[in-house]
């Protein structure tokens, strides 16, 4: 179990923020010293709006990845209850086009962008076709063989459910090889979408396939590995046993390498309805879960 | 009336290159002695493909400005017909993902890039919403108050037929200001597009208008200058009238500063049956002018 959210403190209010970002500047989400990641940007310029010493903690729904991009970031962070101003307003005048507060105001009470999160929504899109396109390129990976989408469904299917992905992994610091990395897929699905602004004519060359997958959370480079996977499937090398052989194996040997981080994106969050609703809505077609906060 | 086009000369054979780009880290398409441009990156790269001392001249349908994007640019390039390899396989290896030569092959018999070229396709996007989108900044121009569609395809009918563009384009160089810029706009219309891979949850927020005009040809700077029109329509700030005296006017001196480039893209270029058709289809629902070469 994991420790119940902290409300904010004495003096103190919460904020919720919707944030989108182009992820190609970034080391990723999370601040590290010295690299340039969205929660150091985010940070500062919330330290200089809001005349703070130093950049105050930021705690987001999903820790993207190094070049991964979002549309559909969740965070919150706690700050003096004197501050009253129009905070998206201020930080997209600092950030945008890059990053963009999307909306940012009171959190309900109770409300934690992480551990409230009842699942999380990432797309991978993939370019299929025999040239790369300089448009798509920033969003999607570029695979010129053919792929054949429907063995990429039937490859998804097994996925769907709780599972041990430790084979789809990168074992977090400090755990052994043996602590299970379980979560819980809740959907999992490709499907062909309009290339940007639906360019018709000029791409008859290619298709765009997007790969959504809910689940109530995920682990480090998870979307990536699957996607990785079920591309192999598409070209004729993977198959849905070899999705089944790779979760029950546990190990991280057999997995290919994850697919390129800039196709990847979060697209939305869901919440608890009392706590306000996410950017997605809740999954298609299935039930959500009732309390599985795990992350 | 424009010189005939010139066939290759002796030993010589003429290519005709499909080309896609991302216009953001080039000045322009044209050379530019120092500059970074598409011409230039292309013409080394076949330098460097074909063995040649000098990069050859290259001949554009349409020559984007600094920041414009292509999906369906037109070139045409003389080799020394001793040269048969894959010259698209070639090129991309040194320039994709930012250019992308989409296919490379023999030019028919009297083909020319710029002057067999019978309309040019370009499009406008523009992102309309209360926050920028850090997927899309790169692609369109965003505008944040509230557009109306009806109003803005209103003022863009007049623009159909052939007119005097002076008012909305720059003079060529060595131009007087009494000489006419006459252009025969076939088809101007607004569309509402989805946008990226069709990120829908995530961006109720706003909507991403499409602008297409085709015409025989243009003149610099005339799809950013009537976008910048038609968008002032949809803040209510101009209309067809507004539209209608400024064709009369012949001037400068009224018209709105362009659209920013990154907005702009060319899509497409058609070319008489007999010398195979270009990458968008004919204009939608009006005929193609009979011989209308002028560039």
């Amino acid at each position: 179990m994991q420790p119940p959210p902290r409300a904010a403190g004495p003096g103190l209010r919460r904020w919720r923020l919707d944030v989108a970002y182009d992820g190609r500047p970034f080391r990723g989400f999370a601040a590290q010293g010295g690299q340039p990641t969205v929660a150091g940007a985010l940070g500062a310029a919330i330290a200089r709006t809001v005349r703070l010493a130093v950049p105050p903690p930021l705690v987001c729904a999903g820790r993207t990845d190094a070049g991964v991009h979002a549309l559909g970031q969740v965070l919150h962070v706690d700050l003096p209850d004197t501050f009253d101003a129009d905070l998206a307003h201020a930080l997209n005048r600092q950030l945008a086009p890059t990053v963009v507060v999307r909306s940012a105001g009171a959190a309900p009470p109770g409300f934690d962008a992480r551990r409230s999160a009842i699942w999380r929504r990432y797309r991978y899109l993939v370019w299929n076709a025999a040239v790369p396109d300089p448009l798509l390129a920033p969003l999607s990976w570029h695979v010129a063989e053919p792929l054949d989408r429907r063995a990429m469904q039937t490859a998804a299917d097994p996925l769907i459910g709780e599972h041990d992905f430790r084979s789809f992994c990168r074992r977090p610091p400090g755990a052994g090889p043996d602590e299970p990395l379980i979560r819980r897929v809740l959907d999992v699905h490709w499907r062909v979408v309009p290339a940007t602004a639906d360019d018709g004519e000029a791409r008859r060359s290619g298709v765009l396939l997007r790969l959504d997958v809910v689940a109530s959370s995920f682990c480090h480079q998870m979307v990536r590995s699957v996607a990785a996977v079920l591309v192999d499937a598409g070209r004729g090398r993977a198959s849905a046993a070899t999705v089944m052989e790779l979760l029950a194996a546990r190990s991280r040997a057999g997995a290919p390498r994850p697919a390129p981080a800039h196709g990847l994106c979060l697209v939305g969050v869901g919440y608890p309805d009392a706590l306000g609703s996410g950017e997605g809505p809740p999954p298609r077609s299935r039930a959500l879960p009732g309390a599985d906060h795990a992350t």
